[in-house]
């Protein structure tokens, strides 16, 4: 299997690993337990939340989702909102495991009780890594109850770097904002590079705040921020069995608990909350399997935003728009024909396209004042901007995704063998 | 911009271009227009049924189709399905080219009408290549003027080359069979090679057959066999601007004019007409860009055939599917994984998955007689076969597409510039 340190560091990776702000109310460890054969690198994460914390997720909607997603949405319904444990292992999914992967869940489910003294609807559990290979039961369980002892202030780097797979950089990002006159912090972690196409969160992520939040409110905003950054980003249209985007608010920062997600307060909060987490997306696709520029993709003038949304997921995940791009080649009519390939209402005669602020295309023709030069000048960039104005009506939206090199071919081509 | 003779010819190739019986009542002709600069190659097809013939047609669903489709789609409406002259031209798509593409178009009705004398709903029109790029109005129209003398009997090895674009080899099939005591031909020809997921047929397919249905039979037939051949393929997700596939039947084989479509009579003519068309629409599966091999995906048991298709597709459309196959590794999971990810209804514990013969998964886990070397045997031929059982209903569908190489994303990269 491929993993990180096999590939090389994605051109669109940040310079560095961000500097992170204080979440009180989190205790963590990461720990080897040797899943990835021949190589030394940690495969267990457990975080505690030693007074408990609220919880909020989003999961994957796939059918042949794994029984560690099922068991994480559970636990939230069945517990409250309420968490103490988070164990996450990667190098196997557990997805489409069936009875093992059931009883490798009971196990570390019934060991992170144990050790934590808590309900089992507040342990949450995710996995990512190779479909459909069973483990046996006690592997992950048999981790939790060693590393227990060492749990300690965390070291985000290594959290980060503990749930990467293929990914070429460890992925954080976080700020502090000010609510309700008092500090708090928030600090996203995140994987994923492959099987991106959010139908919900992708890949494995999770949120810490240390905020005096309700687990209503942290359902409340992880739902209607996931789905304006995470659900918004695509690699390769390929939908992951494990998807899973955990919010935790442990509540430690002090203050009157916040329990209604329209509160007023929030505003400030909500905000910083949106760019940890669309900083966090974006870093996904700069991952991109074989990535070598990031396009963000912007349709306006939709019938609705939801109409808006698949006509840009449909340029998004076009591979001949996303190889011309690779290629440099302000290559328009592909996405003309991204465009008019969805149900959604188009009219060809309407709609207006601009790469970065050059206008290419209007009234169902190329603009008189198109010029190639200008336009490949727009797609040779490592960032690549293009708007489409439907003009039907007020629906919008963005999405992100990465062009589309052979690098994406050879590194899935290698994946598993 | 690539073409045919850039490119290494598919290992999928069938051996030769293949013997085509005898259609009467038709001629043709192909020619070059320049217009792919700096090579000597035919870009112009004229057809011209001098006694006329009865026609039906299937297109593209785009919303942003070239003026082209919906010209052929008026034809057949506004003149009762009968047809004339066909003409079309490889280089130029004429699709979003506003109000030159609809005045070339004007030009090269009015050409075919002079020279034929026929009515301007009696000509149909294709073309295919750059979109986007505005031609001259009178370079078509007066290529068909120039050649209209050299109408003669079909060279269709000529006519299938003169619709080539990126293919790597010229695709023809053909059968006689008998209707009614009468033997008759039926010869197809086609184009494709990428921008390939058919919503309706895919890029440039014309068939022919000199036996005596009307235009009601005509219709009824390409839209039932299209559906489920043609419309059941996929290369790379993209749905062509210029997709056309149309049927003329000269009636020159002489005998009483068949009009319904449930004459019994027709069964056998069905028959092979089915057998050319799914032989075409799987020979631009084996041209599919980059393409080393050809993957045939069952989904049975489903709900109902339509969710059957959807499922299917979705195997067939993932890049990580593709890219595993490519690769000769057994990576059932992401199979696994591409059901999972459509909204049809699944039952992950009922769903069975076979590589070729060789059952590989089944109650939601890997088979116990599972075997890696098996599967992988499975899948490392040039045709891999994928068999999904949903254990849900009576829905079936079979869909074909090829694997994923990074000759796929040279082949894109290159295209246009």
């Amino acid at each position: 299997m491929a993993t990180a340190s096999d590939l090389p560091v994605s051109p669109l990776a940040p310079e560095r690993f961000p500097q992170l702000p204080t979440v009180r109310g989190i205790a963590a460890t990461t720990h080897s337990l040797g899943l990835y054969k021949g190589k030394v690198r940690d495969d267990l994460l457990v975080i505690h939340f030693p007074e408990g914390a609220a919880a909020g997720g989003i999961f994957t909607k796939s059918s042949t989702r794994s029984d560690d997603v099922d068991r994480c949405r559970a636990a939230l319904q069945a517990g409250g909102g309420r968490a103490r444990v988070l164990v996450v292992n990667t190098g196997n999914s557990n997805a489409f495991t069936g009875a093992a992967g059931i009883a490798k869940n009971d196990a570390t489910v019934a060991s992170a009780v144990k050790m934590s003294g808590c309900g089992q609807h507040e342990v949450f559990i995710s996995a990512t890594g190779v479909i459909g290979e069973p483990m046996p039961p006690h592997v992950i369980s048999g981790g939790v109850e060693t590393v227990w002892s060492k749990l300690g202030a965390p070291d985000w780097e290594k959290v980060a770097n503990c749930i990467r797979t293929t990914d070429t950089f460890a992925k954080a990002a976080g700020e502090t904002v000010d609510l309700n006159r008092r500090n708090v912090g928030i600090i996203g972690v995140a994987k994923g590079s492959g099987m991106i196409q959010p139908n919900m969160a992708t890949t494995l992520n999770y949120m810490f705040t240390d905020a005096n939040l309700g687990p209503k409110v942290c359902q409340a905003l992880i739902a209607k921020l996931g789905d304006i950054t995470y659900n918004c980003i695509t690699v390769d249209s390929d939908t992951s069995t494990s998807d899973t985007l955990l919010f935790f608010a442990t509540g430690a920062a002090g203050g009157e608990q916040i329990d209604n997600p329209d509160d007023p307060r929030l505003a400030g909060f909500i905000e910083a909350m949106h760019r940890v987490l669309k900083d966090l997306a974006t870093q996904i696709v700069r991952d991109g399997e074989g990535a070598s520029k990031i396009i963000e993709i912007t349709v306006e003038g939709a019938a609705s935003d939801a109409s808006a949304k698949v006509i840009a997921s449909s340029i998004a995940n076009s591979p001949l728009v996303k190889t011309a791009i690779a290629a440099g080649d302000a290559n328009w009519g592909r996405v003309v024909m991204a465009i008019g390939k969805t149900s959604e209402p188009v009219e060809r005669d309407q709609l207006a396209l601009w790469f970065g602020d050059h206008l290419v295309a209007k009234d169902g023709a190329r603009a008189a004042s198109y010029s190639e030069a200008v336009a490949t000048k727009a797609v040779s960039g490592q960032e690549v901007f293009i708007r489409v104005n439907l003009g039907l009506g007020q629906g919008k939206s963005t999405v992100w995704t990465c062009d589309f090199t052979d690098g994406y071919v050879k590194i899935n081509g290698a994946y598993r063998s």
